[in-house]
């Protein structure tokens, strides 16, 4: 087999078969493949596509290529839930101690932020000493004894996917279906659990920009799941706006913890319910009206929130923190933001207001920056709503007093005014299964 | 300017600027940019190709970015000719004799063979003494003395086109017609001529299979010639078929030499005259049929043949082997290979014919290999002509014995026999100017 013959096959549009698949991901990964020529294929993806079954194979191949974390010693159904990524999304915070209040096992291996999205374990890390690096063996007793842990990546899991990831993040080729589906199931698929449930955001602040091709890149992580016998549900929603109101670490832990408490913005609410809803009908295999009552039950009840108590304090975390969030540290400096029109914001550029509260700390633009815990944004305003010159409709918080004008002035760009009325977008557009 | 944008930008089909293709391919020769983000960049243009302004920049950048052979001290005009490579192709050692009896000033610089086809070097070097490599200052005082030289490429022509070959060789981006016309046409810039006739080969024994792909690839040498103040033409010629009679480095010089003494097979000399026609009717911006005229004038009263011997006499050539081709060495072993069926050959597998002379060493299979000067094949019978079993349809020569039975096989399975009455093959498609 010679990886010239894959290339140029891949080129003409022809299929490759399992072991052409195998041969050039694992040669890459051992070093036996050079850049260029993965780097070649790469590209002729990106115009070509994958068939179904190329997809699972690359994706089983990935998945195989480190270790696959075995959790067949926690009793029960193991769900796992994953985002394409966004600005605001705070759902795992949310959703995984709601699952586990409903009984289902949420053993989350969660990433951290970088550009403009924010990650689950740099949120996490914003409560005074919670632990995202546990050792697997007292994570799966942790899932075994309270239904949920919430750790960071580790271990050596999916080289191939990380290897190859890393050079389409240099050759313009991250943009593609396949090799997008195939990155996010083959991590998913060696974390180990039973069922998965995808939230696949679509919008400005989104790497998928129309419904036609989240819907496509929803339908193609599905068809994965099923052949990997690992069932799977995709809900798209929006995110041409920010989710719920606060972007930043320690704002955004805030925010979840208002929501298990019956509080906080609705949208963000209504896309948590959802997510939950699916991850509870994927898990106790009951129907969507019967799973969304639990979650709705947990909440109003109060068992997520403890569920959400029991984790932190698990991980050694401060739950006086999450009693009483005022004991989060704030930020030094904070600004209004004023609206320069009398009108209805008509949009929001939402990867740019990522990258304010980027700007404002909260974010790394590299992987050596350190983030500020306290920095973000808090949105008063959103896309839809009417707005009177002068009024507050946003306000950054920051240590770097600095970088406030030029933070207000991004913001401000990153909206469109109109005087028309506007309808309130949409934020869930479909579920699929 | 960053080369991850060019890459995005021609992977979403947007016209690359002069200014970014002088970055990537420059960046490249300096080793600024790595392997695998032009290999990425060359499977985008497989894909989205390059326009004509494009091209031109390429193929400028290209030929710019090495020596650039200066011929300004050569009187009279200098026209190059350049083939696309075929089987038993043998033309330059024709054509440029004859081109420089005509009165045109012929400063050609001629490759090696590689793979399954010839190169004009090799056969000179069949030439006892013939010296390939000589200073350039000899090589420009010979063509003002005789009116014509005909060595190997020195110097650092072309080093871009030189990477950028090889990274295609490894990475399935050489069938791209852009990348093949900038190639070509930046070697024939860089080597300094006023005027280029190409030979576009098309069918089984060539790069081009088709007549509208190499349409497209002489229309596009033509363009860039023209944009690049280097009036070209094209001339599309069969390579379904071997083109003459033999094939191999001396058995082709002999062949020449035949040619030039009015003899020698139809095919081989009607083509010739095409060309040279061409090189005469540029050189001297006269009509075709005037050139024609000339040609056919040179060949018959023997200045065309003079003209050979002064080369070879020039360059240290045993002049008495072109009076007397006995005088070539020949292989140790010959095998007339017998038909195996009555009735007319459909059709010959070129390339495969070209891989028969290859494996019986007349050919290099790697660069290091050395090459048999005495091996080849003598074609007796092609492509529309009738034979009878039993009959002797091409003889086989080598000096390794070992080889003949397989040679024997191989030859036999590159044609195809019919018991219906065939059509000669066309063999000269078109000409572009």
């Amino acid at each position: 087999m010679r990886m010239y013959d894959i290339i140029e096959k891949k080129k003409n549009n022809q299929k490759l078969s399992k072991e052409e698949i195998e041969y050039w991901v694992m040669g890459y990964v051992n070093n036996k493949i050079p850049d260029y020529q993965v780097a070649s294929l790469l590209m002729a993806i990106c115009f070509n596509g994958l068939d179904d079954e190329e997809l699972t194979n690359l994706t089983m191949t990935m998945a195989s290529s480190g270790e696959q974390v075995d959790l067949s010693s926690i009793n029960g159904k193991k769900v796992d839930k994953h985002s394409s990524g966004g600005v605001g999304d705070k759902t795992t915070l949310i959703v995984a101690p709601i699952a586990a209040a409903c009984g289902c096992k949420v053993a989350k291996m969660s990433g951290r932020g970088l550009g403009y999205t924010g990650g689950t374990i740099d949120k996490l890390e914003s409560i005074e000493g919670y632990n995202t690096a546990i050792p697997r063996d007292k994570f799966i007793k942790q899932v075994n004894d309270i239904g949920i842990s919430l750790i960071g990546q580790s271990g050596n899991l999916t080289p191939a996917d990380k290897k190859i990831y890393a050079l389409r993040d240099v050759t313009a080729t991250v943009e593609s279906i396949p090799l997008i589906a195939s990155s996010i199931m083959s991590k998913k698929i060696a974390a180990g659990s039973d069922y998965i449930v995808l939230d696949v955001k679509m919008g400005s602040g989104a790497f998928m920009k129309n419904l036609e091709t989240a819907k496509e890149l929803a339908q193609k992580m599905v068809n994965i799941g099923k052949l990997a016998k690992r069932n799977t549900m995709a809900v798209i929603t929006n995110m041409d706006v920010p989710l719920g109101e606060n972007i930043g670490n320690s704002l955004e832990v805030i925010e979840s913890i208002d929501i298990l408490n019956g509080k906080g913005p609705k949208d963000l609410l209504e896309v948590s319910i959802a997510l939950a809803t699916s991850m509870v009908m994927l898990c106790k295999n009951i129907p969507e009206e019967e799973a969304k009552n639990e979650v709705i039950k947990v909440i109003n009840n109060g068992e997520a929130f403890n569920k959400l108590k029991e984790v932190v304090k698990a991980q050694s975390g401060n739950v006086s923190w999450i009693e009483d969030t005022s004991k989060f540290p704030k930020a030094k400096f904070k600004i209004g933001v004023k609206s320069p029109k009398t009108g209805y914001i008509k949009s929001m550029q939402t990867e740019n207001i990522g990258k304010v509260a980027c700007k404002l700390g909260a974010g790394r633009e590299t992987k050596e920056d350190t983030i500020d815990y306290s920095a973000g944004i808090k949105i008063l305003k959103k896309t839809s709503e009417f707005v009177t010159e002068g009024d507050i409709i946003a306000i950054l918080y920051t240590n770097k007093e600095e970088k406030l004008d030029e933070a207000t002035k991004d913001y401000l760009n990153a909206l469109e005014f109109t005087n028309e009325e506007q309808d309130k977008p949409k934020l869930i557009y479909e579920i699929i299964s």
